[in-house]
């Protein structure tokens, strides 16, 4: 399937670890939509992921950057245009990580340099992101910045730890970044909140599958999927959502607006 | 217990069936904070209910009065007045009815003759008494109007059914009269979201018990009970609060904001 | 521009009154997507409009229908999927009327006759629009439904009046009936709340220019305009956005996360 | 006034720098209610205020505490039991402060030491002492605990900066251990959004005073000042809002669901 939505577009994708990634499935279907883009991750987290098979695949270049610090980032953009001939149409920011919970602190012990890092790597990063791009006047005109979050930044999953409140964080980074990026350079940013999504990342969190389970009989289409995100991102990155920012998009199935269903309701009334 | 903090305020409760009600209680406590009110109720509802015991409880005369009449409405406030000898200080809007639900018509089969009845019983009758206390500038500077609703104007509960519209549109009513009265009149003008209350009103629901039940596994404090609503809207007809307007406030036990409790999802992991 | 994102899909399309409307700038971006449809539009408003001239250059067929009336939709529904060949991919609710701004009433003084057909039209016509797919099984699985709405529905326009009230019900209605459609036919809901835009039904609203402009001052990539809208619509239709349901999606530029922009603050600072 | 409403109450006040904060309004009023307290500051604020002259005033002791300590925040809560005889019922933290904006740094130029500094004052530090209190099993059944907070955390006020981010991240932190601290304690944790105020602190914002006006203008009821969020916060504290917990409660006299004021409007239709 493709549409030539992204024909001529040029981007910057973070987060794509291994074929179960958001990221990764986004990064071949803006391939298949035409756009061309660099593929980045943590030094760390590239020794982990096979990024190079998606690179191949996808005739993309790979720069490594730590997304916490201003002077990779700052390298990344200014490549990635050199790389890309030109300004940058899209950008998505899929990175998330809590040391609390891959330490196993419950949300009422944290340890306060765990919870500091969690917030750089997966919230403040996004704010380092968005600056290396304004300063560089890196960003197209009608160009578009998307970040994944959860909904755990709106409502309690008590297991998703202090990734809520980065979370929450994040998505306040994406209005308020949101609202210069527009003034300013006519770029829109917006935040997917996207169904639990059995990634390698996500698996780490405790009560995982339960959770993934309750999720599907909660949302009347079921939970979106990984290539489902992609698509959907595929149509924020389109030249058809301009005016579309600083919004947190909900892409769950309609999860969010289930009070209860009818299959959960009935665990409760036998 | 009694702070006296509605001592000397006058006002209007409608909706007070029988001691179950959550606008019974609530004349309860007001009486106990020394405010004085007319309690009404719809004429037919008056027949079903033992109005009159409470009235007789808190020194109290009774206006009947069918919330969708203009004229009905109209000569509740001008008595109302006349009675309590001056202006109004607190009125509580606790009215909600769907003959879909009563009749066994799912949402999707509605009768549409039901949906307007029960919509101007449930949620016009609402705006009916704004703009009769609203003309006879019968509002007491600074005073407090409460309407009861319920979180399916947010979220969907399968069984609440067309209530759930209802409510959204009284919610809606609630801020846009909130508004003008603000303005002109400095009178607040709130909802408060309760927890599912086995009242006698609420029991018609199907899977009612279920629901409470869940909703009581739900909510980290459990379930708001009617006398704890009471309390609560003691507060908002006290001097206390006098800039919160326009608000729909959630009293729940934190339902409105857990996405998952422990004991929900554990119903999913086994 | 167009990318065959609806080659083969089939709907209808309400509210095509002049070239000003949002479904008419709709309808022929949809056309250009290679999506097909049937016009319809009340008895009443399509002697005022050209909607003929719309169907002639997009080769659809007009059927009238009165959206109030079970009948008239009823047999909309029945020889849409005649005229089209087959089950229903997309609609699009576009119908909006306050009788009391009509007629000059303040929000404060409505007449409830006008409240009511109002509502009839503007809210619960939506809800009877889905209840006749739904019964007729008229919609293909996946298919999208999507109605126009304002931020009046959340936040106060004075002189929006009762509107703000009906579209408050019918987002309502898109929650509710989108929790039946996605689980029973995996078809999804949801509403645009789009920029005030200078159609001819937006027109008749006092200070209607006035706000137009502070809109676009408050919105930092400036106000939606109906072609944006249109283009919208069109993603939401598309594949792309399968798992997006019972939303209510900000098409505004950025006004409604908005708190203040830096020209409007300027004006209460000299 | 006083309705002894916190009689027998005993609590924490954190951030009463002078006589304009809120935090120096609320204990004087809770004094005047009943309750008994300690007051906490940072040293180094303590230096600059006069919060001697509270604690006089009030009868209460001054236990320095950095709130980004913990240690400090340990200390603070077990002498606070000491003093006070026994067991917490209420918390109020009134705490903020962004060296972006000291530094006169814009949202687009943060300086991320300054960020992190921040963040750490104003919204880590609420964690720390929610945390302190559970370790400690510090906090009374059915005790309440409140942070102020405002409403950049949901939309964009451009001078508010990187304060925005903090509240959005405070206002998470309230729900997620309000969580916690309901199921596991039956406490209430809470944050009011309150009506920019002119405390002393809220002074160094640049264009406050506009702001303020513009405020004013756009709240129906006016905004609310630093004593009456010092009522609001009583009620919260009694034991007549035992329900009410993990919520974000706008204190603003109806500025948060007004969409624009009448006189706002005026100033672009002229």
């Amino acid at each position: 399937m493709s549409y030539n939505l992204l024909k001529g577009k040029k981007g910057i994708i973070f987060g794509a670890l291994d074929e179960n990634s958001i990221a990764w499935k986004t990064a071949e279907r803006i391939h298949e939509e035409g756009g061309t883009f660099v593929l980045t991750n943590a030094p760390v987290a590239m020794r982990l992921g096979q990024i190079k098979d998606l690179a191949a695949k996808t005739g993309s270049e790979i720069i490594p950057a730590d997304a916490t610090s201003e002077e990779d980032l700052d390298n990344l953009v200014a490549k990635s245009m050199e790389i890309l001939g030109g300004k940058i149409d899209f950008v998505l920011h899929a990175i998330g990580m809590s040391i609390n919970v891959r330490k196993g602190r419950s949300y009422t012990d944290e340890k306060y340099d765990f919870t500091t890092k969690g917030w750089d790597v997966s919230a403040l990063s996004f704010h380092k992101v968005l600056q290396s791009l304004y300063k560089a006047d890196a960003m197209r005109e009608w160009g578009s910045i998307v970040a994944l979050t959860y909904m755990a930044a709106q409502r309690v999953f008590p297991d998703y730890n202090d990734m809520a409140d980065n979370k929450a964080y994040l998505e306040s980074v994406a209005r308020s970044f949101g609202y210069f990026f527009g003034k300013e350079k006519n770029v829109r940013v917006n935040t997917i909140s996207q169904s639990p999504t059995p990634t390698t990342a996500g698996q780490g969190v405790k009560g995982f599958d339960g959770f993934i389970s309750y999720a599907e009989k909660m949302s009347p289409l079921g939970n979106a999927t990984a290539l489902e995100c992609a698509d959907y991102t595929v149509t924020l990155f389109s030249d058809l959502t301009r005016k579309v920012t600083m919004q947190n998009l909900f892409h769950d199935g309609g999860f969010s607006n289930t009070g209860v269903s009818q299959e959960v309701i009935e665990r409760f009334t036998e």
